[in-house]
């Protein structure tokens, strides 16, 4: 195949590649110090648990909840470099454990079988225990919230929590529905996804006592960033608009998950591949060449550019809300990651 | 069977039999308000969320938890009639869905097929959605609690949830060691049963604004009442004191639980049945008749007795616990409560 081909003509041609580090660098003592945290917090003296929730923990991911509550605590207080930052910490390091909770009870209700690059952990203790410790880690994620005495922001994080949950239930009841909209899908993946992203932005202003503006906008930042992350994620599980695949594409197609690309192609080709969705998707029958054959449909209606529009709208959305704060790093930071969550996948 | 030989000797001939009816008098009017915000607050639009909480929540059981709270916060504020109970509803409703998170998780990991008189939720809908529903509940515990405003009160059941994993966890790793020893087993129940019993009834005190000395009260009360009913319930399973068998009777026997009636009878007939209880227990085969056995065994060598001896040492730790209240109607129903807590077993 001819080296020019390799890349397929980018949805947004113009948008800045943007990228995660900028915000990893600024936030580094910070995240270390929420790092910290979590290794401390999640001790037990039932040793199984401190075993199970290493696994997870430390394999790390990129840890962009809590960098985003940092994020939104550091930007909300550029005038005031010495602002106190202890709440704001704890409150990164229970996003981080509401969203390692909801990992390990994922891995157990879709029978994952890795995680971060590892084992899932159930494959290893076992469902029940993984279910257990997650229930730990969502326990110990409300007692720090409660030593940070921010009622506002714990609010914050138990309505998000709540919000997951509803997702994760919608989602496993229409998982493999080829007749989803696009509005309830995106429902889904606000809840699923975007709602702890908005939550830990939110969370992480108020943590800092931000003006009402501010914290609505970071919240708003949060929540259309999560969407963009999502989608392009979508979008990377059938490659993206590279043809190169990534190392997990074709996970979705796998589990036979219903995701945007997968809706809009079917859609695309109604009456012609009817047949062919139904035997892939409702009939749970897909060997390797049917993921190739899906990802040509995919690709060939145009489902993963329009996706990657979307991703970009979203992250453009998330870019504006970002207007009502003052200019510096931090706000140039979160416009880069905003624009790297749909790069990535370009 | 000469029917005079139908009761066996009670191992406490003195104690008050009390009753659960007089508390549940008292609080009707409270509790059927706990009730409504319960029947409220898990409400979602994902259809199949208030289906299955309904299918736990409206089976009901007695609602205990809850009835703490609402004793706790009534006895701390006996000279006060007009006090504001606002606040203590919503713990008592937090407390339930605490309780009944830990209940769908506890059926999914034990793979039991009742609860409640009901068929067990997830054999119904599945547990992925078990475990998910119960997450939901959780979280929407935390987000009434918010609503009160109270953090002290929070704090307490933030950690008793953290408690009641860990505790999950510690049995679901000792579950069938027959080389458990007593303390440990009083440290699972203690974490499992009587942290929440302990944390309901002292966040219904701090929901009052009760003294530290009423509201530590309060938690001693429910922490021993915990472990008496859960010492009681443990030796139902092997009949009681009584030759009548209640209906779950054998149901620990059956899964290959150790609770205290097995390890007092494992101890006291170490070097005689070791092979029985290896192969019933740690083999995990076992028939009726080795339950008959097993029964016969624990009944005979007075661990039956000396479980019951020890939930009313518990029963009346609690009792003792209340002496710093005002005499009154919810401190006797209290008192009754405790008594009722054993006798039910003797």
């Amino acid at each position: 195949m001819d080296a020019v081909t390799l890349t397929a003509p980018r949805a947004h041609p113009t948008r800045d590649r943007g990228d995660a580090e900028a915000l990893a660098r600024l936030a580094k003592v910070d995240m270390a110090a929420v790092d910290a945290l979590i290794l401390d917090r999640m001790q037990s003296s039932v040793p199984v648990i401190p075993l199970l929730a290493e696994h997870i923990v430390s394999a790390g991911g990129k840890r962009l909840r809590p960098l985003l509550t940092i994020a939104a605590a550091r930007s909300a207080t550029a005038d005031r470099p010495d602002a106190d930052l202890t709440a704001a910490l704890k409150l990164a390091a229970s996003v981080e454990f509401i969203h390692t909770a909801t990992l390990l009870h994922d891995d157990v209700v879709d029978g994952s079988e890795r995680r971060r690059g590892k084992v899932a952990a159930h494959l290893i203790w076992g469902s029940a225990t993984s279910v257990l410790v997650g229930d730990f880690l969502f326990a110990r994620a409300f007692e720090l919230m409660v030593e940070t005495d921010q009622i506002r922001a714990l609010g914050i994080l138990a309505q998000a929590s709540s919000v997951i949950a509803q997702g994760e239930v919608l989602q496993l009841t229409r998982a493999h529905d080829l007749n989803l909209d696009q509005e309830t899908y995106l429902r889904i993946i606000s809840a699923k996804t975007a709602e702890l992203f908005a939550a830990a932005a939110e969370s992480g202003a108020v943590g800092v006592g931000a003006d009402p503006k501010t914290t609505s906008a970071l919240r708003s930042y949060g929540l259309n960033l999560g969407l963009a992350f999502q989608l392009a994620d979508d979008a990377l599980d059938y490659g993206g608009s590279s043809e190169a695949l990534g190392k997990n594409a074709g996970d979705d197609f796998r589990e036979g998950k219903v995701t945007m690309p997968l809706l809009l192609a079917v859609a695309r080709t109604r009456g012609r591949e009817d047949a062919f969705w139904d035997r892939t998707i409702n009939g749970n029958q897909r060997t390797d060449d049917d993921f190739r054959r899906a990802r040509e449909l995919i690709v060939g209606t145009g489902a993963v550019s329009a996706t990657l529009d979307a991703a970009g709208e979203y992250a453009d959305a998330a870019k504006t809300a970002l207007g009502v704060l003052p200019n510096g790093e931090w706000k140039a930071a979160l416009e880069r990651l905003a624009d790297f969550a749909v790069s990535r996948a370009s």
